[in-house]
């Protein structure tokens, strides 16, 4: 049976799931999960029907407490039931949790794994929310990849049925949950065959009814609790033997054979890196990188977490294992060491006490890539390497520079094991711009269309206003586990001329990429418009330079300031990922399907777009040599505070990452009137005092959100130095008759939102 | 400096202290913590003044939600802040404490640690709520014994000032938070020394303020968020070494010399048992014992188990340890491994590859005393035995039959540790009758009044009316270890005639122990009236037996039904813990200070009642053959069903305890309906039908609670087999003026609350 191919992120592949095999989705939505509750919504709103051809009764409770108690009622109901959640709000089902799986509950609640708030709050992925769950007798399941989302949330489903044990499925929040990738996609008949009607009839069977009285949820006393708590002994026991035949059966089913313990890597492998999520992937494409250049590496992939299987563990790893580095994407401070690595510790010494290993390898446990910190080829190479050595640190970081407790690892920055076969696209745009919507467009293109796979991820800053976005898109004839940002790109598109002057756009261009600038300037007289740090790295990085006045195309074809259809035509007229010809028909094609329902003059504007861009897409010959006479901007002014300085001008800059640890404060706490520095220069248009028609109401003043009018009546003698450029008026106060009015517009904080003129 | 010793349970002990060094007090009560926060709040109310001499808020708030958030307000204003919870009221404070740990925040909450709801609800102690906190950032410190309690609440302040981490300070629900023990009173010159000024200035400095305006609680996106989470180490890294200076300090303060973890046993030990809470004194008590007897067995008791202080843990086992059993309090099913014992592997683990011990001893693991399951001597023999074995079983249960999966231990259940020297007496009482005041009030004579250590723990079923209490009273010249139930008593008083019939009351009672009897049957009739496996004990085991008409005295000398003044008298005339005349003369002396407010013809009436039981005391000649021709009745019919046979019955006679694995649901899913089986007989007075005087309202049967009045209006043919006590008489109704009327009453039921007569 032939399945499609479809492009799509991991919370739409476990929606879609999800919604076939419930009956109540109980949801409250939070970073980074809630688009799997709108899937959920909208498709129930449409009455799209689950495999036994009810609507899924999709209820928004007020809060993930108010989700669990809905959950754990529906299913005491005999309701096939499901939830999705995250960090703080996955901490709010905690409770419920333990009384779910105390009374041996089939359900599944799928789970962006997400950092909880602690010095401050975060939005971003890692294990925290997840470990935080791992003592209430769940079984905890884990997708590195969205094929394996989507394929793990059936094995949960199915295996919570015979197992009666509930399951989390977790998976990377935002490197997993919004990766967008070219997905093989199972079918309703799939689903189907995986969910055995038998065991639903039993799990409804069990629901309090009227019907068939029992009693659930009563108190137990000293006399009986210990005895009560010990009979769930033989379900946990058989919950990893229930996976892997689920595993199996699925495997024969679909032909993706997984196990509970993926070993990936060279047989006789002496080092070996214990990760589960998307780092698994990371360290996988690493490993056979390293293993094709000699080194005998090894990754064993968790994906059964809980009930941890400790023998199946210890079979999985080679026999040959000498040392072990296991990877932590969570900080339990105080600990004796972070889950996964202490239950490898403890797994290892219990396997060499049954026989299974002849001996105690060395393992050591470190963090990575907490809130979405980025987890590289480079920092995977660093672990092996320090594998190597004679005492290998223990408790390490990698990713940062911690110089306070130096419990980071060095690694070489430059490694890579991306492919070069492989198309490695960077976009610059503006939030508004449609540089995210066009990317998305062309993964689905290139991956629906043709045989290569597909890969976007989309990285937003937390500005609302005028926020920049990076799109890192990947294509190419093989499989793709980099679950990383782009950090050697072949092809930079940058959307938004502003931005060379406040970032380093061209920092991830590789030897002979393409460059790609959506320019006011034409080929002739764009270079010399350029940061001399931009002209360097083009000449010195010998990149192929095109320009596109993009703004220009979009108002003469009709397409306002909507530049998104004539950027993603020179991607595709530029970057050789398709045949031109092709990729043109291609977006004209796709076009077709997204503008029919608004007309044929919407299609007829964007057609005419994309054949304006290639007349106005010209290759920019590069000089030999920097003849720029003005750099980027300095993120902040030389006279901001001190930590402005260090801190927080990084930030704005995008070197956040390169802060070590003693630049960030202890405890959360920062100083206060640190956004006067920021200086945005984020619109292109902004407001001007006309003095003869102002009324002086001071209307704009108040009405302004960013603070950028200011009002002030003064003595006229405060003129005498003043600019001549400086606009004044008579105030029109009768006490202040004598004084003059003025009011000043400060562009850079503007960000052209018209509240003002309204 | 000689400081009070006090009779009082944990709760009143951490209250004591908290309350002393705290600004603010969020409470939400939560058995068993409740009456902590009670103290403080009858404390404030009172206008007890904290050290600086202010009187602490109290406020309750509308869940442990609330009570946490409160509490973290309250220390972002800079406030000494405290709190106290269990279970599911820790579970809802868990979001805010991630929150607490990263914004290294000073507070200590006190946890009378206690069971999650799972397959059941249980209001009794162990340690899964603590665990389900332990990955949060806060330190845990745990108290194994009252003494302990006060000590560390006061070290647990001053060390979290110290160290700017928060501490959970935690010791066994009702098996220590209930337990009335004789300790050193702290004084306020002690909790002054202990607290450092300039810490709780720096303290207050930290809170936000507009004088000192800072930001917390921020935002922290993938570029710095890991850095941030890593600044903390220092703190962490500091802890263990801070906690021990504070133990150091309070030494040369107050004389008791604390470590992070206390090594009681052989020097040259080959088994050692790790433990934390009440059971670290059981394990201690049982050491002694052994190690007198000529073996060589140790325990660690664990106090810091938060930061794991892996370096100071290996050097407080002796090198020569061979095995060692970690006893977990708690159940976290499809683990590797319950926390403590996981914590020790890897501690032992990297204890190995940092050279502090020489090779891995072989570690097991167990659970013990899950919801308060008793846990004693025999176990801790039990668990030091299977260590002797060249296979120790890893994984064990103590104290149960696991029948299913095999899990527990066999232990000889007469081993007993207890000193002969102790007073160890066991009082049966009914909830009302006064016997657990009356046992308090003799703790407090003999702690107080004479150097003798006294414990104090009581037992109540979960009836609401008419409910069992048992208590457990040690006394004697030596430190008391003992946190378990008496189970070889040289006391016996049974305050309900009737429980012989219901309770094997005398299956504790040792060789030659008193066993003191409330008897409406004088000494030379009572025999007759007693069962015959009542009268068998009492001979096998030589008995001495005392019988005393408690309500005739009590009725006699104006004190109504309560009996506990007469029952007390007994026990100290009999005892022999105190020379009678001295007994006599304290007793009179605490019905002076108990009643004094109430006047003296109260406190005359209880003389009287003191005097006139030593005149109504009898010792019974006992026979010395068993004459009885009937025994205890069966706890149900013979009629109910098999669950109910097996299980609801062996519960209500109080057997429970032996119920294997296999008896119970392994979901927490009973039959409904089970009520009807238990037969209470708690009433002494039940309605009688008047058929003169009934008006025929129904209003008795809608009125009482407990559905033992039923009314009938039925053809009188069904009269013609009644039975001749078959009250009946003609129905009132119009309708039918041919029918009869009968109102029938089931004494069994009836908890002779008298609403239906009122
Ligand atoms: S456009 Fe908006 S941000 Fe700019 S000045 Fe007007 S109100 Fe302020
Ligand atoms: S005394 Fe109370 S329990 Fe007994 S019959 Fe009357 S109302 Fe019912």
């Amino acid at each position: 049976m032939s399945r499609r191919k479809v492009t799509l992120d991991a919370n739409e592949a476990a929606a879609y799931i999800a919604h076939q095999v419930s009956e109540v989705i109980a949801i409250y939505p939070i970073t980074p999960s809630s688009p799997m509750g709108e899937w959920a919504d909208q498709w129930s709103s449409e009455r799209r029907d689950n495999i036994w051809g009810t609507v899924p009764l999709v209820a928004e409770l007020q809060s993930e407490a108010g989700a669990a108690g809905t959950v754990h009622g529906a299913l005491q109901t005999g309701s096939l039931t499901t939830t999705f959640t995250a960090s703080q709000g996955l901490l709010l089902m905690i409770p419920n949790m333990y009384k779910i799986a105390g009374e041996l509950t089939s359900t599944v609640f799928h789970v962006t794994a997400r950092s909880l708030a602690a010095q401050g709050l975060s939005i971003f992925g890692d294990h925290a929310d997840v470990m935080a769950t791992r003592q209430t007798g769940f079984a905890l399941l884990c997708s590195n990849s969205v094929q394996e989302v989507m394929d793990f949330a059936l094995i949960a489903h199915a295996a919570t049925l015979k197992s009666r044990i509930p399951f989390i499925h977790f998976f990377d929040g935002f490197r997993t949950s919004h990766e967008v990738m070219k997905v093989e996609q199972l079918t309703r008949d799939d689903v189907r065959a995986m969910i055995d009607d038998e065991l639903v009839r039993a799990h409804r069977a069990r629901g309090l009814s009227p019907d068939n009285p029992v009693m659930r949820g009563t108190a137990q006393n000293p006399d009986v609790y210990f005895q009560a708590r010990e009979t769930v002994n033989p379900f946990y026991l058989a919950t990893p033997g229930i996976v892997q035949e689920t595993m199996d059966q699925f495997a024969k089913l679909v032909g993706r054979q997984y196990h509970l313990y993926d070993y990936v890597g060279a047989p006789d492998a002496d080092r070996v890196i214990v990760v589960m999520g998307s780092g698994a992937e990371v360290t996988q494409e690493t490993v056979e990188y390293l293993n094709a250049n000699g080194e005998k590496t090894g990754v064993l992939q968790v994906h059964l977490y809980r009930p941890f299987a400790v023998e199946q563990f210890a079979q999985a790893l080679p026999a040959t294992t000498k040392t072990i580095a296991v990877l932590d994407r969570t900080k339990e401070p105080g600990s004796t060491g972070e889950p996964l690595y202490m239950d490898v510790v403890t797994a290892m010494a219990e396997a060499v006490g049954a026989g299974l290993v002849p001996a105690l390898p060395r393992i050591i446990g470190g963090r990575y890539g907490l809130s979405s910190k980025e987890f590289t080829p480079a920092m995977v190479k660093g672990v092996f390497d320090e594998l190597k050595k004679a005492k290998p640190k223990n408790h390490f970081t990698i990713g940062i520079n911690d110089d306070v407790t130096h419990t980071s690892l060095d690694y070489d920055l430059s490694f890579s094991a991306e492919d070069p076969n492989m198309v490695r696209a960077m976009f610059w745009g503006l939030g508004a711009d449609g540089t995210v919507g066009a990317n998305k467009n062309s993964i689905k293109i290139i991956g629906e269309d043709t045989d290569n796979f597909a890969q976007g991820y989309f990285v937003y800053d937390s500005k609302k206003s005028g926020s920049l976005t990076t799109s890192h898109l990947r294509f190419g004839p093989k499989p793709i586990h980099s679950s990383y940002l782009i950090n050697k790109a072949n092809f930079i598109a940058c959307h938004q001329f502003s931005f060379l002057e406040r970032y380093d756009v061209l920092k991830n261009a590789e030897l002979g990429a393409v460059f790609l600038l959506n320019s006011l300037y034409g080929p002739d007289q764009v270079w010399d418009h350029l940061p001399s740090s931009a002209q360097k790295q083009i000449i010195e990085k010998k990149l192929k330079f095109y320009v596109i006045d993009a703004y220009a195309v979009a108002k003469e074809t009709g397409m306002g300031s909507r530049i998104n259809t004539v950027m993603q035509t020179c991607f595709f007229a530029i970057s050789n990922v398709l045949p031109r010809a092709e990729a043109i028909s291609a977006i004209k094609h796709s076009i077709e399907k997204t503008y029919k329902k608004r007309g044929e003059a919407v299609v007829q504007k964007n057609f005419a777009a994309v054949d304006g861009t290639l007349e106005r897409l010209y290759e920019v010959k590069v000089p030999d040599k920097v003849t720029s006479t003005f750099d980027m901007r300095p993120p902040v002014p030389a006279e901001a505070p001190e930590f402005v300085q260090k801190v927080t001008a990084a930030m704005i800059a995008g070197n956040g990452d390169d802060l070590p640890v003693s630049a960030l404060p202890v405890d959360g706490t920062y100083p206060v009137g640190t956004t006067q520095w920021e200086k945005r220069n984020i619109t292109l248009e902004v407001p001007v005092w006309d003095t003869e028609v102002c009324i002086q109401c001071g209307k704009c003043v108040l009405v302004c959100p960013h603070a950028v009018i200011r009002a002030k009546v003064y003595d006229p003698k405060y003129l005498a130095d003043a600019p001549a450029t400086f606009k004044s008026t008579a105030a029109r106060w009768k006490e202040f008759s004598d004084y003059k009015y003025s009011l000043q517009v400060s562009p850079e904080d503007c960000t052209g939102c018209t509240l003002c003129v309204e």
